[in-house]
């Protein structure tokens, strides 16, 4: 385990993200407390090895670290009702997908309290979501998006970006709530809907023996869980319809082309798309 | 090798599909006879060892299988050139995307001279097109589409099936070539135009360190080749427009159920769409 300082780590929710983070800090040797409402749930997490002691509030005072990995609200509605208990200078961050949502209220909680509150989003999930799904490898290769306040003195980041790297993350990345929220509604809140309506299409039930690896990466996240990704997708309402609008733009033209059915046309948006695609990836391969 | 008795293969075309084809071929332990127009290449994927000859059209009438690995267009231009090429009673298999547009004609070019033409598609691929990309594991796993004209005897339709299982096919799949344009506009080429839609979005450029997976899994197939894509796209028209507009009413429900800001409405859309990619998974598992 690296000496970061932070000793003992309390990780609040233990679906997924929580339970990777927790089964994570496991791996890389630090004492994991786990809050859970439901009795039975924190029983099992705690048989399944992922955490040393399920706590409660009181816990928090004696953590310099707390990780909030649960959905907008719920997340908000934790940090209301432990205002009180953090103890005075902990680092408490969230996991949520949407950020403006999150920090700005969360912020307002933390004013005049001890503890300081980063806007967390690690860029990592899995199809299916629960607990049963969750990996101590789950953030290898992904990076963290972190939202601070105010910029923290270099030597506090680096210790706080170094506790991220020793779980697996390759990156971490800061920005501010609303870029974070713009950006986000493409990379994956838009995939997401994508996929969910690519399935919608009567064809894809006659898929067997007529697919192969554009279908299926296509479905891959068609079955989203409807609590959580409402949620998100609401609380990003603004940016995610206007991704929406500007995807159907994009389809209207290739539809508009192909019906016209005039080669040269079409070929030209083709490598329009292709150019962009070469773009990101030239990117990708120098950063 | 299988003694299924076809004896050497031509194949017609050394891109990505027909070099799959003629490595593939070479591995099983077949004699191979390449047919390229560009001498260069054909010299190429001699040395690179993938065919054992470079062949014109006289080889035809020595070969009973040719497998003619070239777009629309240029296949039926390589049938009408070679129509009296080819041996009595030799297969003719093309490998189009689409088969309309290729079988009806091809059926016509074969009328009245000795050879047989099924129409075929292999239902693999790659984001990168060309020779250079080939591998004789390329069909691992995947299926072969398959149109006749005429519902082959058993014990031949058994032959056909078992050459494209020694090359790596899982299965073989028969259909008309209605039916397959259809069903391939959605789960081929719908998918392939989303891909090169979700890239232009303003956003898709910033993404670096906002993306995981379905960022990735959206984006693969965005770089299409367009002379081969654009002739596909346009050859399929019909069937193609009807599922972008299909799935553009289904995005539109979304962003309105987003804009509108209610989580049960757009919970049960979620909801819809996760139960059809279940479905589409338990079918899988099935068969």
């Amino acid at each position: 385990m690296k000496e970061d300082g932070f000793g003992p780590v309390v990780v609040a929710g233990l679906g997924l993200i929580g339970g990777s983070f927790a089964k994570a800090l496991k791996k890389r040797g630090s004492r994991v407390f786990g809050m859970v409402r439901d009795p039975a749930k924190a029983l099992a997490v705690l048989r399944a090895g992922a955490i040393d002691a399920v706590a409660d509030g009181a816990m928090l005072k004696e953590c310099s670290l707390v990780l909030v990995a649960l959905p907008p609200a719920a997340a908000l509605e934790f940090l209301r009702e432990h205002a009180g208990d953090f103890a005075p200078g902990s680092l408490v961050i969230d996991i949520c997908g949407v950020k403006r949502a999150v920090c700005d209220e969360a912020w307002r909680i933390a004013d005049g309290r001890g503890f300081r509150f980063v806007g967390g989003h690690p860029m990592a999930g899995k199809e299916r979501s629960g607990f049963g799904n969750s990996s101590a490898e789950l953030f290898r290769g992904a990076s963290m998006i972190l939202c601070f306040r105010e910029p923290p003195p270099p030597e506090e980041f680096a210790r706080i970006e170094g506790f991220f790297l020793s779980l697996g993350f390759d990156r971490v990345v800061t920005t501010d709530p609303a870029t974070h929220d713009r950006i986000i509604a493409h990379t994956s809140q838009l995939a997401h809907v994508l996929s969910a309506s690519y399935v919608r299409n009567r064809a894809a039930r006659e898929h067997s023996g007529f697919s192969a690896g554009s279908f299926r990466d296509m479905i891959r996240v068609a079955a989203m869980d409807d609590a959580v990704w409402s949620e998100l997708f609401i609380d990003n309402r603004d940016n995610l319809a206007a991704e929406i609008d500007e995807l159907i733009g994009s389809l209207g033209r290739f539809r508009d082309a192909i019906r016209a059915g005039e080669r040269g046309p079409l070929a030209a948006l083709i490598r329009e798309s292709a150019a962009i695609k070469r773009e990101i990836d030239a990117a990708d391969t120098k950063g």
